[in-house]
C-alpha cells in the first residue's frame, strides 16, 4: 500500500516539465509539501554566487515545436518535454533541413528513443528526437518555434529538519530537476517524501535533514548556506537517486569508502540483498559529487536500484513509468529504513560482567547440555565476546556476520537482564 | 615412549565417572599428581560466588541403572557412565514406559552411541542410552534407579607455577569434567600434564602457569580468584583440549586472532602442519570464552587436533580409547613444545654494525663466490636483514618465511659473533 | 638514436677486464666521465676501514693461460677475462692434471659456458672454462700461468652529484665491477651515465646523486664516507642494475616495500609495461642490499629488465652483447625517466574551492550535457576529488587509475586556471 502510494506520487510528478529552475520545480515541490506539509520551500534569486558557481537565470517554456512549411508537426513540446534542450533559448524561425539537424540531438546507439540533453551554462535552442525520427526529416525547410523564457528570477528547493533527541543529524539528499524520467530521476524525491513521512512517526535519537534539490547547482548552493551546521552535525548521509526499478541494488562509495555511511549501508545490503553491486567513488555521478568534495567532506553515499549511467533507458525517454514499480520502489524505501534503523541503534555496548554471563538463572540458556542444543544462543554468546566497548553495533554484525535486525533484540534482552552497558560513543 | 606414557596415562583414567564436582575429579587430580608433584590442589566450597556464577552442590554418583520389573538390567551406569544425565537427582522408581522415554536422552542422527548430556544448573534425573537401545524399549514398566547426592561440598582444581627467570608467564589450561570420553576430554589434561613434566626440566625464561579445571564453571572460578595476577603476567596462553586423535591439526582464534598466541601457534602449525584447519573465535566452545572474555581479555587461543563439534564421535560414547592415539597426543605435545620453544625465543634481535657484516671474515660465508653458491647463507643474510629492532623472532620468521626452529640457531651463531644484540622488548 | 649510443657504449666498455679494484674500474669510470665530465673519480687506499670491513688490495692482470707442455694453449686470458677467476694469485708452474683440475671450475648444468667467478677474500688461483672443454683435458701435464699482482693501491668510483632546486636527493646507484658480462652488468653503468646526462638538460626540483661504485665494498665504501649526509637528503633511489635485454621488466622492493621508491616504481610500471614481475627483497642480491641494510635504510628499490640470477645466462659468457640490444638498454632508460618525472611532479595538491569548480567557465567542460559526453573530463573531475591535501600525486594516480603521465598536464591546466594550491608535502 505504501509502495503504490510512492509510485501513485511519481506518476502524479512524472508529466512535469521540470529543470534546475522554474515552475516545474515549484509545482513538484508544492505536491511534495501536500505529504509533508513541514517542507519549507527556498528561493535563492538569480546570481547568487555559491561557491565557485552562480545561481543561472530562471527557465521556462511554455510550448515549442518542429513543423514543416505545411503546418505538420514534427515534434511538439506537449507529447514530451524531452523534445527540447533544457535551458533553450525562444525561437521562432524558418530553418533548413541542414540548418535544423545542427540543432537537434539524437542518441544514435538507441534509435528509438529521444535523449535527455541540458545546456545550462552555454546560451543555444535545441531540440531532441529519436534517430528513427530524424531520418525521416526529408523537407527542404522546417518551422522550428520554442516559447520559452530565461529571465532573473530564483532557485527553489525543499528542506525538512526534524528534530530528534540529538543534534546530531542523518542527512538525505534527492534531486527533483529531472523533468519526464522516472527512475533517474523522479524516483529519489518520492522515496525520499515518504521516508521523511515515516520518519515523523518514530522515536528518534537523532536529527535528520531532507533535502530536495536541483541536482549540482542545487546542492551547491544548499551546501554553500548551509556547510558548517551540516560539518558540526552530520554523521552519516545518502544521495537517494534511481530508487525506482527492481532489476538491482547498488551501492556507491563515498570518497575513500569508509565513512559510517558506507558502514550501514554495506551491512543492510550484504544481509537484504547480498547481490548488491558496488560502485566505487570513481564512478559517482550526483550530488555525492559535492558532498564528499574536499574540504566538504560530508559522510555520504549512495543506495541505488539501478545506477545512473548502468541501465539502457538512461536518460532517455525510455526512462518512463514502466521500468519503475511499487516494488522497486518500495524495495529501496525499505533498505533506507534499515539502514536509518541501524544507525538509531548503532550504540557502543559493552557487557558489565567479567567471564561470560549466566545466562541459565536468566532464562536465557537452554538448561540441559547436548550436542546441538546451543545453536539458539549462540547469537547471543557472540554478541557478548564482541560487546566489548571498542565495537559499535554495525562492527559486531560485521564480525558474528549477523544483521543488524537480528541484534537489536538481543541487545534489547541483554540490556534488560542489566548485563549491558549502553553508551553513544566508543570507549 | 613420551607418546606411550601419554596415551597410558589416558587408559588409566578413563573409568573414572568425572564431572565438575565431586570425588572423580579428585581422584583425577591425584593421579596427575603422581606425575607432577608439583601439582597443587585448590578446594572452592559451593555456594562461593564466583563473577556471575555460583560454585554448585557437589554432586556424586554410586550406581544407576534401568531394570524391567523381572530384574533385566537395560542399562547400568557400570557398563558406561554416560548413561547418567550429569547432575542427576537419585530416583527410585517404577514408571510407566512413556514416563521412561520422557527421562531418556539420546542421539538420533548416530543411534549407535550414547550421547553425553548434563544438567548443571537445573534439577532433573536422567538417562543416556543409544537411539536403537531405546527402540527396544516394550515393557509397560520400568524401574529406574540412580544412587546420586548433590550435597553441599566443593570443586576442585589443580594448579602448577613453575618459575622462570621472568616473572611474565606463558599460561596452559585444560579440563578435567568430562566422564569417559576420551579426545575431548581426557586428551587435553594428559598432555598438559606431561608438558608440566617437560617444562620443569628445561631452562626457562618465563614463568609458567598451568591449569586442570572443571571447563566453564572451573575456568571461571580460577579466573576469580586470580585475574589480576594474570592480567599483570600472562603474555601467551593455550586452551588445551581435544589433542588426542590423529586427523587433523586445527587452531582457533584468540577474539581478535592478533595475540602473541594465534601468531606463534599459527607460525608453528604453518611449518609443521600446514594443512591444518583454522576456525575463528565464533567457533570457540571450550575455556577459551572465558579467558577472552570482555574485560578478561588474556592472550589465548587453542590448538587441537580434531576440534569439538568437527568430529563425528564428539560428545557420544564413540569417543573412546580407539579414537586417540600414542602419535595423536604425541602430535599435539610436540606441537605446543615447539611454540613454547618459539616463545621462549622470541626476543628482539638487532644486527649492530652498519651495512651487511662481512660474514667471511668470521668463516660464515662461502669463500668463492660462483651462481649458486649463495644458498646456505640465504637464511643467515635474511634474518640479519630483518634484525632491524622492530621484529621480533616470530615476526622475522614470518617475513623470511623460514621456520623459529631453523632461526635460532643462526641467532645463536651471530650472538656468539658478536653481531647481534638481544632485547626483551621491541625497541 | 639514444638507444643506440646506449648500446654502442656497452660495446666500447665491454672487453675491459673490470673487477672491485684495478685499472680495467679506473679505465672504465675515465670512459664514462667523457659522456658527463661532471664526473668525480674517488680514490679510497687498500686498507681502509669501512664499517664492517676493509678495502682490499688492489687486483690487476696482465695475462693468463693454460697449455699443455708442447705449449698449446687451451685457454687464454686473451680470449676472455672470465677464464681467470677474479682476484687470483699469480701463478706459474707445471701441474699435473688432477692438481689443475682442483684449480678449474665449471658450471656442468650448463656445460657451454665458461662461469664467472670470483675470490676476492680468499686468497687463490682459479681458471674458468666450459664444462665441455674440461672434459677434453686428457694430458698428463699443464702449464699454468697467472701473470697477476695483488698490492696495496685504491678502490676507485665515480660520482655525479647534480644540484637542484631542493637540496632533496634522489640517488642512482650503479656497478662497474663486472668484467665482460653485459646484461648484469654493464648495463647499469651504461644507462645511469645517459640518465646523468639527460638530468643535467632537466629543469630540477631534487638534486640527484650518482654514483658507480664496485659491487657489495664500493657501496660500503661510498655509504661508510657519505651515510649522514645520504640519510638526510635521499628521498628516493634506486639500484640500476640489469637494464639491458628486452625479455622482461622486473621490479625487486625495498626491505619492506613501502618506500617513496617502491610507490613509484610500482606506479609507473603499472603503466608502461604491466606485465612485470615483482620480487620481493628477499630475493635481492645487488647493492640494494647495503643501501636498505638495518641502520642505513635508505628508500632504495631496483628495477630491472631481467633480474639477475633470473636469466640462464646470468654470470657466464653467455651474457654477452647479443642478450642486450639497445631497445632493451633504451626501454629500462625510458622508465626510469618516467620514474624521475613522477618524482619531480609528486606534489600535494589540493583543490582550493569547496565543491566542485565550474569548469564550464574556464572552457574546461562541455557545455552540452548528453549521456556519454562526460568521458573527456572525467580523469580531470576524479582528479580533483582526490586533490584533497592528503594524497601526492603518486597516490593519486594510483586511486584513480590513471597514470602519472597524464595526470601531470591536468595538474598544470588546474594550476594555471587557479584552482590548485601546489605544495612540497602532505598537510
Amino acid at each position: 500500500m505504501l509502495n503504490d502510494d510512492i509510485y501513485a506520487l511519481a506518476k502524479r510528478l512524472f508529466p512535469i516539465c521540470r529543470s534546475i529552475t522554474g515552475d516545474g520545480v515549484r509545482e513538484t515541490l508544492r505536491i511534495l509539501q501536500e505529504i509533508v506539509p513541514q517542507m519549507t520551500i527556498h528561493e535563492v534569486p538569480s546570481g547568487t554566487e555559491v561557491f565557485d558557481w552562480t545561481v543561472p537565470k530562471e527557465w521556462n517554456i511554455k510550448d515549442a515545436y518542429i513543423e514543416d512549411l505545411d503546418g505538420n508537426r514534427i515534434i511538439s513540446h506537449k507529447d514530451s518535454n524531452l523534445h527540447v534542450v533544457g535551458y533553450s533559448l525562444p525561437i521562432d524561425a524558418v530553418v533548413t533541413r541542414d540548418e535544423l539537424l545542427k540543432m537537434v540531438y539524437t542518441q544514435p546507439d538507441q534509435p528509438d528513443v529521444i535523449p535527455y540533453v541540458t545546456s545550462y551554462y552555454k546560451e543555444r535552442s535545441g531540440f531532441c528526437m529519436s534517430e528513427n525520427q530524424k531520418n525521416t526529416l526529408d523537407k527542404e525547410q522546417y518551422r522550428v518555434c520554442i516559447e520559452s523564457e530565461i529571465k532573473d528570477g530564483s532557485l527553489n528547493y525543499g528542506e525538512i529538519l526534524i528534530p530528534g533527541k540529538s543534534k546530531e543529524e542523518i542527512f538525505l539528499s534527492t534531486y527533483i530537476c529531472h523533468p519526464s524520467l522516472a527512475n533517474n530521476e523522479l524516483s529519489g524525491p518520492c522515496v525520499a517524501i515518504y521516508l521523511a513521512k515515516w520518519l515523523l512517526e518514530q522515536p528518534r535519537r537523532y536529527s535528520y535533514r531532507i533535502v530536495f534539490v536541483p541536482e549540482t547547482i542545487g546542492s551547491i548552493t544548499y551546501l554553500s548556506r548551509n556547510l558548517d551546521e551540516m560539518k558540526s552535525n552530520i554523521i552519516a548521509g545518502f544521495n537517494i537517486s534511481c530508487v525506482g526499478d527492481d532489476r538491482a541494488y547498488s551501492y556507491i562509495a563515498s570518497r575513500y569508502g569508509d565513512t559510517l555511511s558506507d558502514r550501514v549501508a554495506k551491512n543492510v545490503l550484504s544481509s537484504h540483498a547480498p547481490d548488491y553491486i558496488t560502485y566505487s567513488y570513481l564512478e559517482r555521478g550526483s550530488d555525492e559529487r559535492q558532498y564528499n568534495a574536499p574540504g566538504v567532506d560530508l559522510p555520504v553515499c549512495t543506495i541505488c536500484r539501478s545506477k545512473y549511467g548502468e541501465y539502457p533507458e538512461y536518460h532517455t525517454s525510455a526512462d518512463n513509468l514502466d521500468i519503475i514499480s511499487p516494488q522497486g520502489l518500495g524495495g529501496a524505501f525499505d533498505v533506507y529504513c534499515k539502514c536509518i534503523r541501524a544507525l538509531e541503534e548503532n550504540y557502543n555496548y559493552k557487557i558489565n560482567c567479567l567471564c561470560e554471563p549466566q545466562l541459565g538463572k536468566r532464562g536465557l540458556y537452554p538448561s540441559i547440555s547436548q550436542k546441538g542444543q546451543y545453536d539458539e544462543v549462540k547469537t547471543m554468546m557472540d554478541f557478548i565476546a564482541y560487546a566489548d566497548g571498542t565495537n559499535d553495533m554495525i562492527a559486531i554484525s560485521e564480525i558474528i556476520e549477523v544483521p543488524v535486525e537480528e541484534l537489536i533484540d538481543i541487545a534489547k534482552k541483554l540490556k534488560d537482564s542489566g548485563l549491558l552497558e549502553v553508551s553513544e560513543h566508543l570507549c
